[in-house]
Parts: C-alpha cells; sequence; structure tokens
C-alpha cells in the first residue's frame, strides 16, 4: 500500500469531487491523503461535512479525513485531481502546477489554452507532451492536464476511430444529458420532473470546439485541431447518470455499415493507454440491439469507463447514423481524469 | 345543441380515444352520440369499461353512452373520429368511407395511399379536394382524411412557414417524445423511469417521409411531394404530453435570424383554416427565452393546438437550428383530427 | 370589472405567488392592482422578472404590473394574500393588518397564535371571527387570517365530517407529497429522481398539530383544540402537485363503511361558505375504485380545490382506512387563501 | 469450481429470474447449470430470448446456456430457485418437491401452508425444520421454502429485533414501493410518471399476516404466529427498486429511544445464520440523519442485503415511529431466497 502515489482530490465534497472519491478507493497506483474544500469547512471530518449523493457509500478511510484549504503550501503534493468550480480552479490550479503538482482536472477554466492538452487517452495520449511545453514556457514544474466536456466524451472516442479509417467531414449531435452533470444541488425536480429543457448554458459551444482540439495534431508545440464540423443541440433530461448523443456523420471516405461497425469493434487505445488500471476494455462497445444503448442499462459498461454505441444505421442525408452514451460523472468527470493521471504517470510526467 | 352533427367516435377507450371524448366536450359544431370498442364491451357504458387516464375527468354525458361495435351498419353517421389500432383501421375506416361516412382518422393505415391526404389545416388545406378523387376513384360516398404522425405534426408546420418564404433543403430532426405517444399501457415504467430509450419502432420513416407529402404540392389529382430531404433519430424520455423536436435546417434562400424570426412569427394558416373552432392563434408561437420551448411549460399553449419554436440560433453547419414543441395527443392526434374535421365541414366534405 | 375589489399579492414572484395571480385572473370578486417583490426588483414588470413555473401560462395583465415593495404605505389597499417567507411574513403581516389591510396568508408564522385563525371554510367558518378579537386586542383595523399547511388540509376537511358525526380518538397520517409544496427551486433533482424522502423538516408537527386547531371550537374567545390526537410521517415523492394521505381512523362511535361513506358524500360546508365562488362542490369526492385517489388523476377535481377521498375500508387495528388526496398549491395554498378571503369578505370583515 | 452444487433458476426470464442469475454469478456454494422458461422458448440461449433489465450486465455464462421447460424430469438437481409466477409456482413446486428437489421459492402460493415455512435467516431459522414436517407428512424427499413478501422483509426483521427485547403489540406500517416489484412489464409508465399509485393489489393482506408466521414459534410440528397486529397500507412510487415502510409501533415493555436504538444496532441473527455468503453484517444499519433511509441511497447497503433504518423517535399515540428500507428484488426477493438456500445447506437439507 505504501508504495502508492500520495494524492488529493481539490473540491472534494461536491459531486464530482465525490466521484473522485469513491473511484480512487483501492486505487492500485494513487492514495488519497488529503481532501480539500473551497470554503470555511477547513478542519472537519469528510465524513461529516460532505453530502454525500452517490449510492455507491463513502469509503471508510475517507471519513476521517480532514478537510484541507485548497491551497499548495498546505499539500506539497505530486499529483491533485481538480473538481473545483470553474472560477476557482482557474485561479488555483496554476499555483499548483507552479509548485510542482500535476493537476488532472474536471474543469473547463484551461482547456483552451493552446498548452494544455484535453486529454482523453483512447484518443490522443500523444497530447500529454504538451505539460512539457507548459514547465518550458510557464516555468512550471507540474502542470495541468484537463478532461474534456463530459458529453464530448464518448462521441469523441468514436470520432477518432472513423476519423482514422475514413475521415470525417461533419457532425450533427444532438444530446440528453443527465441531471448529475450540472452538479448538486444543481437542476430543481421541478424543471425536470415530467419535462425536458433544451438548453445547458454553454454547452453548445464545448461540443462543438473540445472534439477537434482532441482530434487535431500536435505538431511544433501545438495542436491543430481537426478541420471538419459540428452542430450540437444539447438537453437536460430526467436522467440520474448517462449521457445520450445522437450523431449523423458525414465520412469523407465512403464505407458500408459493416465496415463502420468493424472498425469501431476493433478500434483500440494508443498503446501507452491500453494496459492502464482504468483502460476499459475495448474502448467502444457496438450493440446491435434496435434500442440500445440506455443510459439505464449501459451506462455501467465496463465500470462506467467503456464508450458504448448502438443504432449505426445509414443517414438519408449524411453517411450514418448512431446512438452514443457514456457515463458523465465517471467516464465524463472522475473516472477520465483519474485514467489520464495513470498515463501522465506511465509516461513520467508525475 | 340539437344543430350539432352527430358523430362517433371509433376506438373511444384507448387513450386516443379518450383525447377525442375530452375535446369533443362541448365542441361547437359537433355532438358524440356513439362510442365504439374493438372488443367484447359492446352495450356497456363508457363511464364503466374504460379506464380514464386523462388529468381532465371524463365529460358526465360520456358516462352513459353504451358502447357501439365499430361497424358502419350500427352507426349510420355522417363523421367519425377514428383512434383504431391500425391493423383495425386498414379493415374498418374504408367500410365507413363507402357507406357514407367521412373518417379523420389518427391512424398511420392510409397515409401512404396517394389519394388520401394527410392533412395539416395551417399546412395544406388544399388537400382536402383529395376526398373528390377518393370518391371519383373509389366510389366512396364518404371518405378517409388522416392527421399526421404525432412527431411530425409541429416541424411541419414550422417548415412551411419557412418553406414558403426561403426554400428548405435539408433538415436534421432528433425528437424527444412523451410516453402517451405509444398509449396505454405502452411503455413499461422500468423502461422509462432514470432513463432515455433511443428508438421507436417505425417513427423516424414517418417523420421523413410525412413532412414531404403534406408539404407537397396537389396537382392533376396527385401529390407532389416536396422536395428536400429529412434525417430523423427518434427517442422516447420520461416526459407525460409534449414532444420536443431539435432541429437543423438548411434553407435554399439564405436569410438572418430576424428574417426567419418574423416568418415564424407572422405565418398564417390558409384563409379556409383560420377562422376553425380549433385553429390556434397564431399557429406559431416563438418564445425568446434561452430555454424555451418545455414539454410541462408549453405543452398546453393554445389550448394544446399551437406549435411553440424557440432557441432559433445559427447553425455552423447549416442554416438555423431551433427547439419547436408541439402537444403529442392534442395536436398530434385527437385535436389535429378534429381541427380536420372542422376544415372538412366548412368545405362542405361532411 | 370595477367594482371588484382591489386585491396585491405580498412575495408574488414565487412559486405560491404565481398559483395566486393565476388563480385571481377573471376571479369574480378581486381585481389584482399589486404584487410585490421581496427583494430589489421593484420597479421591474412582473412578466420580466418573474420566472413563471406553471404549466397554465401567466395572465396577460399581470405581465405589465410593476413589482411594489412590501410595504403597507405602498399598497393602501384593503386586501392582501401573501406568499411571502415565514421569516418575512412574520415582520411585515402585522404591518399590513395595523394599516387597515386584511392578510390571508398562506405563511405559517402565525398560524400558532391564539387569536389568529387557521381558516378552512369548510370546517371551521366561525372561526373568522377571530379576526374580531385581533382588532379588540390588537388595536389592528385589518386582520390576518391563514391558511392550513398543505398537508393538513384534505385530511381536516375528512376528520371534520367523521368528528361530527362519529368522534375521532386517534389518527395515523403518512403522507407522500409533491415537490412544488417545498417551492422554487426547492427539492433539487438528484434528490427525488427515483427515490423517496422520507423527511420534510417541520412539517409532522404542523400535521399533527394544525387540524386539531381548526377542529376546535370557539368559546369565550378562544379555540379549544380538539382533543384527539394525530401521529404523521411525512414523505417527499416524485410528484408535481397533489399531496396523497394515507389515515388510519380510530372513531368513538362505532360505524359502518356504509355509513361513513354516506357522510363523507353528503358532507356540507357550514352555510356562509357554500355559496362562495372557490366553494368546491360537493366537498369531499369519494371514489370507490380499488385504486383511486391519484395525484396525477385526480388533483384536479373540483378545479383543484375538492377533497378526494379512497380506498375507504375496515382497518385491523382503528375503525377505518382510507386515502385523501388535496392539490398542495391550489387547495393547500392559493386557492385555500382565496376561499378564505370570499368567506371573510361576505361576513363583512374585508 | 466443480464442489459447488448445481443448481437450476425457475422462471429465469422475469425480472426476479434476471436477479437470481445475477446474484448467482460466481457464488462460492451454487452453480447455476439450468435456466427454464415457462413458455415455449426452451431451448434457446438464455442471452437472445431473455430481455435483461438490470443495470448489471448478464454474466457471459448464462448468455449461452439453453432454456429448460419447467419440469423435474428434465432437470434432476438437488435445488432450485423459484421465479414463478404464483399460479405456475402452485402447480410446478411441488413437483419438484416431490422428485427430490429443494425448492427455494419467491412465489407466494405456499406461503400460507402450515409445514411451509416463510424463511428469514436473520430471524427465523429454526423455521426450515418444517422441511422435516413436509417429508414426513407429504412424503416429499425434497421440500419447499419460500421468502417473504419484498414488503415485509426489512420490517420483519426489525420487528424480531424489538419483539425480543420489549414486545411488540401493534403496527401502523405504510409502504412506499418500487417498481420492480410489479415484475416486467409490470406498471405502465402512464401510471407511475408524476403519480402514486395507493393500491397494490393483494399486498396489504400480505404485509398485515407473514410477518406474524415468521415471527411465530415452532412448536409441536405447528408455528405459532406471533398474537400482535398490524395494519398496512401499500403505495406504489417512482422508484426503481428498494420499497421503503413507515412504522409506528407500539411495544409491550416501555423503553427509551436510546435503548431502542442499541437493541437495533446490535441485533444479531440466529447463530446457523451468521457465518453464511449472503449474510449481512450488520443485519440493521441504524442511520442518525435527519432524512435516510432513501432508497436511492441506502439500497444497495451491505449490498442489497441490509435493513436499513432511520429516523427512529417518539410516536405520539404508540411508542416509537421509524423508516425501514430494503433492496425489494435483492433482499426481498433473488437474495433473500439464495440466503435461504445457503442456510438449509449449512443445516443439512439439502
Amino acid at each position: 500500500m505504501s508504495s502508492r502515489l500520495p494524492v488529493a482530490v481539490l473540491g472534494a465534497t461536491g459531486s464530482v469531487g465525490q466521484r473522485f472519491v469513491q473511484l480512487l478507493d483501492q486505487h492500485p497506483l494513487f492514495e488519497v491523503v488529503a481532501l480539500t474544500s473551497s470554503d470555511r469547512r477547513s478542519g472537519q471530518p469528510y465524513g461529516e461535512s460532505c453530502r454525500w449523493v452517490l449510492t455507491d457509500p463513502m469509503p471508510e478511510w475517507a471519513k476521517t479525513i480532514r478537510l484541507s484549504p485548497t491551497t499548495p503550501e498546505d499539500l506539497h503534493i505530486p499529483l491533485v485531481f481538480s473538481a473545483l468550480p470553474a472560477d476557482i480552479a482557474r485561479e488555483v490550479e496554476p499555483q499548483f502546477a507552479q509548485a510542482g503538482t500535476m493537476v488532472c482536472s474536471n474543469a473547463s477554466s484551461y482547456r483552451r489554452e493552446a498548452d494544455i492538452p484535453i486529454l482523453l487517452p483512447e484518443v490522443n495520449a500523444d497530447h500529454a507532451r504538451l505539460v512539457e511545453i507548459q514547465r518550458r514556457k510557464r516555468g512550471w514544474r507540474g502542470g495541468i492536464v484537463t478532461n474534456p466536456n463530459c458529453t464530448s466524451t464518448g462521441m469523441t472516442v468514436v470520432l477518432k476511430a472513423l476519423l482514422d479509417s475514413f475521415g470525417v467531414q461533419k457532425v450533427f449531435a444532438v444530446s440528453m444529458q443527465a441531471i448529475s452533470g450540472a452538479g448538486y444541488p444543481g437542476v430543481p425536480s421541478m424543471d425536470i420532473l415530467d419535462n425536458v429543457i433544451p438548453y445547458i448554458g454553454g454547452e453548445e459551444e464545448k461540443v462543438e470546439t473540445e472534439p477537434l482540439k482532441m482530434l487535431g495534431a500536435l505538431q511544433h508545440d501545438t495542436i491543430q485541431p481537426a478541420s471538419f464540423v459540428i452542430s450540437a443541440h444539447t438537453n437536460r433530461v430526467a436522467v440520474s447518470d448517462g449521457h445520450t448523443v445522437c450523431l449523423s456523420i458525414e465520412l469523407v471516405k465512403k464505407a458500408s455499415l459493416d465496415e463502420i461497425a468493424q472498425v469501431l469493434q476493433t478500434y483500440q487505445a494508443p498503446t501507452e493507454s491500453q494496459n492502464l488500471p482504468s483502460a476499459p476494455h475495448p474502448p467502444i462497445i457496438l450493440r446491435d440491439e434496435a434500442d440500445r444503448p440506455q443510459p439505464r442499462l449501459d451506462r455501467m459498461s465496463g465500470k462506467g469507463m467503456s464508450t458504448v454505441v448502438g443504432r449505426l444505421r445509414k443517414d438519408p442525408i449524411y453517411d450514418i447514423k448512431m446512438v452514443v452514451l457514456s457515463h458523465n460523472t465517471i467516464r465524463g468527470a472522475a473516472g477520465g481524469s483519474i485514467y489520464n493521471a495513470e498515463l501522465l504517470r506511465s509516461m513520467g510526467f508525475i
């Protein structure tokens, strides 16, 4: 046990913070030694000051950890997972990076910076090298690596597989997103019971841009974004966990449904990402039932880390239609960030 | 009261049948004198044999009507509303048409027949003239007129307004549909609580074809379908009533968002449809809040007959994106069929 | 129109405030001339500053009313409906009463005061005379009258009917309450989707005491509470509107189920309450289906003002069991308060 | 692996049958070698003919098992788990018992028979000896043992602890039950979305009688039921899994809340039940938060086998009130039956 790397979770009392705590329970590489809180609860035991909202119970070891302030001086630690709100993350994460800590962040604050990767190990493990540029240019001894927006995650894995084999020209993406994506207390129940909210602030912009950065090429210290176009509609529905995305995709090179199915099913992560503890096997699960994937039935596939695809069929305008599902607070948030940290560790950045 | 036209509802005990009964309560033109049931419940009072599932209570007059068999000989009536299942409708509706009854049907059985209109009074009132062709070619004294699939309804009104002013080339449509669209018992609760079902049998085909027929031109006794293309994804969500559709639309003639908003807000139904009892005023309600329309808040706009549009914005691939909502069992089923009957009556077909 | 009494709604932007506005639309006796807001939104048009959460649209006249501050000097009005939060109500309502305004309040702040009635027109219309005592003892020219907690409402009507005919000794009451009872934003969706919350702060105490005051006798300027005992469990469930209460009741005088059914069905409000605009006819609807009442199907009975009872049956410990439903934001809040005002007006207190 | 006892699941394609399959995955004592289906699907692979409704995926080994007919001649097996509908169970289960098979049944068909135990290992392990009487009187070589109705399960564990220490006189029990209790397709979504159904056919009778049998004493080959009285109201709510029960309990011997809490927290199962694979430790979890237990957060406590109690407080009529939660398809169905089988095996009945 003592050989595990000591880590902290920043913003550990929120819903994503809780997922970090739950998913890091008995992690083979990382051992949580500190939990921080963004408010004046410092010093209180996590078990008392955190309103736990997950169905899996709070790990025993977490209950007695006393909350720390979210400052590098108080932690001195090689790796932190950040579940901070965007405004606090913007201020605090560079302080950690400066102090020599690697920050694996779920916040959106730095995703658009040229030298900060949005990392998805199955897709762009090579973008991790941007950490070297951060260190060179910013003088950081640590670094910041982000995971993508929860809605972008699944569809980007699928688009990577298609891009490599056929090229991608245009994508229509319409999401039906879970309430847990809005945190806690998040969406008022009166807004979502017997209802759909066809709007999530800032989400469509993220879905239209983040995949292009992730699918871009790292050239001369810069990422050249992928050159296709995405149009997104994002909606909130009465689902606890699991984001469902309907995709219509125009490819560059025409292909049969069988060829496409074959490419999705056999897609492999880059070598350096394949054997990490959080890596889903296979990265993409293709289901052939008429009515799958469904969030309640499929979100926990691969311990919540798989990208589940179904309803692959011809599109009357573009080439293909399909439905993509991934777990938004596991794969699309805490689990994704942990997978990133595993990759960074194996590449020697931590 | 006695001057109202006597009408019957076929298949009156199902959920759409119940909507017919509720919406025909105190109708100024039509008086329900008979209710039929597809099974052996003939002779039983409607109030006892119908498991009423609507929030508005069953009208008093309906409770005592004894169920009739669904046969023209038993009814002898100028107008019937058909809420029959597709297979029974296919067999029975022509018998009524033959016997001199006008059938306003919610069933999909005859929507694809060349001489049977899918009628939407704000859109294609002139298609009602197909009834003349039915009579000429089939020797019917009555006729069959259908209303569109519940998901096609709202989007077709919007597409008509855009087609007239700008032309339409391509449409992506992704629906989030209410459970009432599947009838009763319909969707099992275990399938939809905390879930999305990304599949509704036969629905995508209807959404991709019915609007083209409705938006087509009646020439030489035939409808020439509109020549653009629709790609549809249809999904079931945990909403009681109200279908929400995300649309991305490519126009022929470029237009600003202001011009498009102006066209939607000022759209008028054809003259013959404007002053009928069920006509919504205006046909299209354009909302400018960031997060509307929502089914719970907007489905009852215009007594459930309006098409509500919101989130009109630029699309990065096509010209515009928007969200369209209409009430699936009022506007998209029973209410739409009653509006059709009002039109047929005013045009002299009944 | 001009002969209607001018009224104001205090705290008009919250969810109960909105119900007041909706239910006062075209009210035969009252005309809304002012709407107040508890915050700095004074001067803004209601239509712009209120996030409307009801399915019925905001009345047109309300949209242009500019919000007033919640102070008597700014209003000078004979009647106000208070939808204020308890702490603000505690401070402000006596100021209005002092200034000559009758306050019909939905707040719980003064329900326990000896000279302030919890008024339910079908039950204790005579308690309205406490207003005279308020005026005598407190020197008020107006007065304060409260409506009961939303969960107490329906069960108290039923208990009144039973008390009059058979006497009541003990009552077990277990509620399943709608989310609208917690206001907006109120219950977070993550707390109630696929869940029950078996706790509502302060609610059980109200349900155990308020009915006893309402069912008490007004003697020598004081209410002598009814002498039976109530034990309550209160729960929150995933229902938008409508509180369901399971009751087990021990009577003083034994009675057959038929006798009890007869008493419930024929129960009449006191004479002075019977012909008011909001009076439900009959006050109690007794349903004999095995599975009613249900909130979705029965909450709008009597325009949301009826008490709906079902599942009347023998109890193996006490005498009878039943299920009682009433609409929590209509009958149990705004509608109840309006009914109270109608009573006070007809009795000459306004 | 080969030392595990071969078992079959009868009625394996339904929702409880699926739970048996899932919970028996990698069971240390039992190995599933056959799955039966009540219809003409015999011979089909389970993976193809079963519409799996659980969030945990179907075990790989189950997919290829071909469905058998539900007849003893086809199985020849020492132990079967029965998830059959009551009418089929009534006919088939004795055939298996006759043929030498021990039937651990979730069906209610034989729960009322004098010589067939309703077995709850934490409560009445000694009732397992009724199998000897079955064999003696009926000539069976196997036997039938049932698990209780899902709603009775948790409350009976609690009542056992109280009965032993304080005696129990009267119990009011009001349930809020999950939709999975009705099987699949079960409850139509239109009946439960935004709704409560205050009725479950036959359920109140079971809740009022089964605990008395389980808590009775086995004397001279007969069970003498416990002598207190239970009054039950049973309701269906929009929860996927987990039955919540509000209890008010009158004890024989008065006790403080602390004493009662102590008794619940330290309750131990009979010795023979304590170290079995499915035994929850502790049997009863007492939570002290104001708003627990909640189905979404607590149903999986102890892998779904624990009884979770909260809101222990004084009752104004009886002695105490509390809320009890247990997982209805794990503890209250398949998991409970497996725990029974483990007990029967350890006692030598299998």
